[in-house]
């Protein structure tokens, strides 16, 4: 069976904070615009991450990779386009996109990992939102 | 009888991740630059801000005001002057000076007051604490 | 002749990456909020502060000042009531109210200062953007 | 002839803006890090980045990854180990290793590229700078 690829839509405006003396938005930023687009992903699948937390997990990041090809300036419009790429069970690997308009800015990849807040140590997702993510599992 | 002033000295070289596209050290960063220096203060009484939150305590911020006179840029070293200037068992108030080599960039205050880990609510710092705020605060 | 208090809205959800380990948004986030506040303040006012600096003026925080009441969470959505309290042609100074929901968790006031990109010295603003500001001041 | 492996060192403590409310120093943050370290690297080499920026060179960063194997806290004392793994004139990677004592905490990959500030386009280094470089780049 042929499965639609789930892309899940996220906007940012540069905040002038975020922005460096080259006039960019400092490639680091990107790391918090990809969160709030995860987040933003998960929520639209019903699975809200600080009930993740409240319930006993952690979901720390253990890769993380961005490709630059054009930067971002103040107050610009962005778009980061969010897939879910792969799922075991424990760890989850989401891919993004950021564009300006049609233009594409930069290409990422975050890997996840599912942690029991009291021992720390790597676990599986709760039943219910292991079922979520396989069903919104769109591979490259 | 008279007492000397206690300034306590914190170095920072601006972060090019803290520059703004103004070329400047943006505004809102000083709050992380003053509260290492507040923290250094502390450390330097030989009180840790780390061991305070283990032992139950917060110490948030209730009131913070800066006056800006002068930009910093990318890469210059920054020195802290900080000072204790009011402690009452509770409450503490901070005042620091932002200086470039000889010139004063900002001046500013930060209020904070103790607070009970598990009721959240306000109350007396430990009684060795206590005794080494009251010490080293220098009324303006 | 009365005037009508001119109030600006501005929505947002605390990211996890201005959350610290209290669980608190961080105290210093605020003034990027307050910026994105107020820029979007001008925006409805016809100002676009990017255009402001294209046009050779810089708009540099002068005085910042925080009371702080209540924390703010992580994912808590944040509602910034900004208001245009003083103008005199160089020097602007706003307002700001943050709620969550009804509650009122801080009020702050930012003074900025119109400046000349190339002299760096405060200077006039645009004529229209004088008479848009004027218009729009609220006195407390 | 055998090349020995220059590394070069830098120190950080984790401030209390870069914790999140897991109380780890939120993943993005590294990136500034980073940067002060490549800095800091340069610097020790004899070219000071805010010196190229002045010459009309920029350094955006290309492609940025890091390997999270353990979280670091609030007040941790962390050691950044840099190395130049590769640079052909325009391009330059470095490498990172953060330490916490003996405990590797993550690695990290950052490659930058020369450009040209009046034009926006890849560059060449310029030539005393590429000497530097050449001379300091350990393969891996």
């Amino acid at each position: 069976m042929s499965q639609l690829s789930k892309v899940f839509i996220s906007h940012f405006t540069v905040r002038y904070a975020e922005t460096d003396r080259m006039g960019y938005l400092y490639y680091g930023h990107y790391a918090s615009y990809f969160e709030v687009a995860r987040v933003n992903a998960l929520k639209e699948l019903g699975v809200r991450y600080r009930d993740l937390e409240d319930d006993g997990y952690l979901l720390p990041v253990r890769t993380f990779e961005v490709n630059y090809k054009r930067p971002a300036h103040y107050d610009d419009d962005l778009e980061i386009r969010t897939t879910i790429r792969e799922f075991n069970g424990i760890k989850i690997l989401f891919s993004f996109e950021t564009y300006r308009s049609t233009e594409l800015l930069n290409t990422a990849k975050v890997e996840l990992v599912f942690v029991n807040k009291s021992t720390l140590r790597p676990c599986e997702a709760p039943q219910n939102v292991k079922e979520i993510l396989i069903q919104a599992t769109t591979r490259p």
